[in-house]
């Protein structure tokens, strides 16, 4: 007797991440209110299941979904402004002096759709988000169906949304409140960088953290002048700072962390620290590299972020994936270190880990979430296909991928969305496009 | 009285890198007998033209048909052979006993047809190939319509095509000879590299390159172990070799070059050698950093290439444009070097010089070869516009590529392919994948 199920997903390729990154062939995944329940031969799956609706995915491979762990989403809006600048007269002389003009609830609002719109297509299922009116982009996301991270920012100096760290404090835990009942939207705190917290506000987020029981995210080592401006001030560096705050320890997520010595990624390991490698923003901006290869041979858990579209310009993480294998191998000096395997296991598994929801993301486990992607290796450039997972990383683009499944929900059905209205979302990015200067 | 024309191109920007890389908007392309007559304001072109066809390309970018000047087009048959191992290796233990065992003219054939269906749909419209078999690529590039470069490929050790160096020049002369009537095919020299080609081979090459008039493109300090072996061997730098046989003038493309000296950076641009930067291969093999910034102050033409699908995997100009800034920022240590303007300009009109086809294609000047591309942004991802050359080169991939002319022929058109059957193209391609082996 067979048992009735919501869907059955039958791909040419599946590769659930765990318990091992394998290609499998011919297996296909039952999914029930929203849960995986196996991973299974056609044969198996056509005798114990009655599906819904089966979804035949001939020349496609199917992945967990992918975890952007590092955005800022709703700066999709600033795409392209300012172009070629260093770090630091790229915030000083173009984004900040916009955000302070322009940021509002609705630039928020529609800056959120188009990056999440964005995301869904390229099969970004779970981001994690650090930035202002984190409660617009948390109802955005419920609206889309996207699962979110909503990061509780803090920073010292006046923002559109804030004044001063105390205040975004407060609002963070309003957004934590709010939406605990939701069950896509989960909250961290996203202190934004060292130079920009003060002690008394780490320590707080510290004891915060311990007592909801969430995440910590902030930028660290992002370049070297940070490392020796704070060496200036403070006499330590960033990292050493952290840690006599006591903001070490496995709920901590430094992102960036392109300055790191020998010393370091071990005291990175010690304290079981996860790192966020945004490897297009750091290559864009000239920040340097994040060791990835070493992190990795440390035992660091290494999650991969987009960085904003303002830095980037792609909220893509297959085009992530894709450039830290390739840039990772030149850093390392080996192009035998992070193969395609170990790509994917960073773009899922450890961004789930890392943002504490790997019980329930992150991989095609049976029980987890159904957050699960197809890519379809049916173009000229995505054939023949002689190792799907070197295709995956190394061959297909976003343009490859076809659907996406959130908790089970269709949100991607070969190529069209069937939540969001693109054209609509579209306009008004045209519309904000119109107020910003462009040199 | 107006003037009867083929075609007018109306794209809502145009970038014609010639006379400079400007944004233009409003601008339409007049097209006729393949040839560019002029780019000019829409109310202009309706009153001097009457065009058979109008092209409507209202959220598009127009620029230059993109130049790979480096690839290895039948390898398209090998992506995914040999994942994460250094050249060296990947070289002696994948590619070249696959080749030895397979290549034969039908593979040539049936790789050149997908690698030339993946370059139209990326937007390149011209390639310059180093492969055996160059006779075969030049007949399917014919029969496809895309500008080939036919490399005379010679290689001093046996090939499933030659028995030696002065087989494969022999050869070699009589494509130059069969196809020097085909207005979209010209020839160069391609000897492989210093190590596998003799003196005097690159002697006679550099001999019969000045009679025929014809550039010379070698694969040249592609990693440190090439020029460390060289140094043994011949107690010089490959470089400077050639130097001595004669071989460096404005004809020469040095393929890679991620090692070079400060004063090998001054030969080159002395010399009036060009050099062709193939980023992505050079980065997933872990070769090296091509100093492109400091061989541009140099004054040193610096073109684009993809090297082949094995080593890359994608035969995608815009990737390399990408890959190419993001790395070269990094490189130099300074993010406002290499700019998007500076990216378009390599893979256009330096690829053009490079192959001595400048007066040709390369650029919208009028006068020049109809080769002409339109990329859409219309998609979440390419939205809002604040600047279309940022968006060109940091936001946009191939899948934005909607239109492509070469000499006028329209041969892709709103994402369709004119001429080549693709299904056909795609089952031959996975009937050689079934006689690969895969480890």
């Amino acid at each position: 007797m067979s048992q009735r199920i919501d869907a059955l997903i039958c791909p040419r390729w599946a590769i659930p991440v765990e318990p091992e990154i394998t290609v499998h062939e011919g297996l296909c995944l039952a999914v029930d209110k929203g849960r995986i329940l196996k991973l299974l031969p056609r044969i198996d799956a056509n005798q114990q299941f009655c599906p819904d609706v089966v979804y035949e995915r001939p020349d496609h491979v199917l992945i967990p979904g992918l975890v952007n762990t590092h955005t800022h989403a709703a700066m999709a809006l600033m795409r392209g402004l300012g172009e070629d600048l260093p770090l630091e007269s790229w915030l000083n002389e173009r984004i900040w002096p916009t955000e302070m003009r322009l940021v509002c609830p609705e630039f928020i609002d529609d800056g959120a759709q188009l990056a999440i719109m964005e995301m869904l297509r390229g099969g970004i299922t779970c981001f994690a988000d650090m930035y202002f009116y984190p409660e617009r982009t948390a109802q955005i996301a419920v609206n889309s169906g996207i699962r979110m991270v909503a990061g509780m920012i803090a920073i010292e100096f006046p923002t559109p949304w804030s004044t001063d760290a105390s205040d975004c404090i407060s609002k963070g835990l309003a957004v934590h409140d709010t939406y605990k009942t939701q069950p896509l939207i989960s909250t961290m705190f996203a202190p934004h960088a060292p130079y920009t917290v003060s002690d008394t506000t780490l320590t707080r987020i510290r004891q915060l953290a311990d007592e909801l029981d969430v995440p910590v995210q902030i930028h660290l080592h992002e370049t070297a002048k940070e490392v020796e401006d704070a060496l200036s001030k403070n006499g330590m560096r960033p990292l050493q700072r952290l840690k006599e705050l006591g903001l070490l320890n496995p709920s901590l997520m430094a992102v960036h962390a392109t300055q790191l010595t020998v010393d370091e990624i071990t005291t990175l390991a010690q304290t079981g620290c996860s790192v966020v490698h945004c490897p297009r923003s750091n290559l864009k901006l000239s920040s340097g590299a994040c060791p990835v290869a070493d992190l990795l041979s440390a035992g660091v858990n290494v999650a991969l972020g987009t960085d904003s579209a303002a830095a980037n310009n792609r909220l893509d993480l297959l085009a992530e994936m894709n450039t830290a294998a390739l840039f990772g191998k030149f850093v390392a000096g080996d192009p035998t270190v992070l193969p395609a395997s170990t790509m994917l296991e960073l773009a899922t598994l450890n961004g789930a880990r890392a943002l504490g929801l790997d019980k329930e993301i992150g991989s095609l486990l049976p029980g987890k979430s159904a957050d699960a992607v197809c890519i379809e290796f049916k173009d000229p450039g995505t054939q023949p296909v002689l190792d799907p997972l070197s295709q995956l990383v190394y061959a297909a683009g976003r343009e490859n991928v076809t659907d996406v499944w959130i908790a089970g929900e269709h949100l991607l059905e070969n190529r069209t969305m069937t939540r969001m209205n693109e054209e609509s979302v579209m306009q008004k990015a045209g519309r904000w496009a119109e107020r910003m200067t462009v040199s």
